[in-house]
């Protein structure tokens, strides 16, 4: 039986002091493990870790093609409990630099959704769904 | 104040029902939200979707650049509670006619990992670490 979990996201950095400094300015809490080349910070039920991109290549012995440039193709979500968080949320991103792709929108199916990318273009979006449910940690159970 | 959390993690895929298969052959439960262009599987802490590459850039109005095939580079982790469960995955994952990336081997820091790759060259990793420590629903605290 194959354990239906996603532990740890582990984005492939291609500068661990940068995008770790972006992260930081969003006033996360890093885990005791982090390390000068590994950032891993704490969320809501999975570990958000940077990692140089090489470091990965050599692990799973393949090679990333294009992996510099372009926005990346996986997008995370931080999901809040009420519509006006989004706009509030937003706002603190802005000042942590980031790249704003769609200021906060209302979305065809009700719910109200927003944009934004790091410093290495991986792509986020924060997003209020009227059905969302949360655990106490502030995971998301359900939408 | 920016919640520290991942509700949703997004494969913005080439192929919804090909990739879909994939998961499902993991023995993955879909939430009920599922639809025919939305595939929302439970995880343990957050959610992971597939949705259209072509729609994520509709609603984050960007374009990805050499979304299709390499390998991408976001990694996701599938962590377990004992080193022999790391091969007993893995080989339910071969069954599931996953590329093989890494057979398992002894990891430097005393943990046991090994890599495969779904249908669309998202790269995920099977680790014990010794030092996990998981919640009651299977979601990693700490290591």
């Amino acid at each position: 039986m194959i354990p239906q979990r996603i532990s740890l996201l582990t984005i492939g950095t291609e500068n661990v002091p940068v995008l770790r400094a972006f992260y930081q300015r969003l006033g996360w809490e890093e885990t005791a493990i982090s390390s000068d080349e590994y950032a891993v910070f704490k969320t809501a039920g999975v570990l958000l870790s940077l990692y140089p991109l090489k470091k990965i290549e050599e692990d799973a012995g393949i090679q990333f093609t294009a992996a510099t440039g372009g926005y990346k193709p996986v997008t995370l979500a931080i999901n809040v409990e009420e519509r006006e968080m989004v706009d509030a949320v937003m706002l603190k991103i802005k000042q942590a630099d980031a790249e704003i792709l769609k200021e906060p929108y209302e979305a065809f199916w009700g719910g109200r959704i927003a944009y934004f990318a790091d410093p290495e273009k991986n792509v986020w979006e924060v997003a209020y769904n009227p059905d969302s449910v949360f655990d106490e940690r502030g995971a998301m159970l359900s939408f």
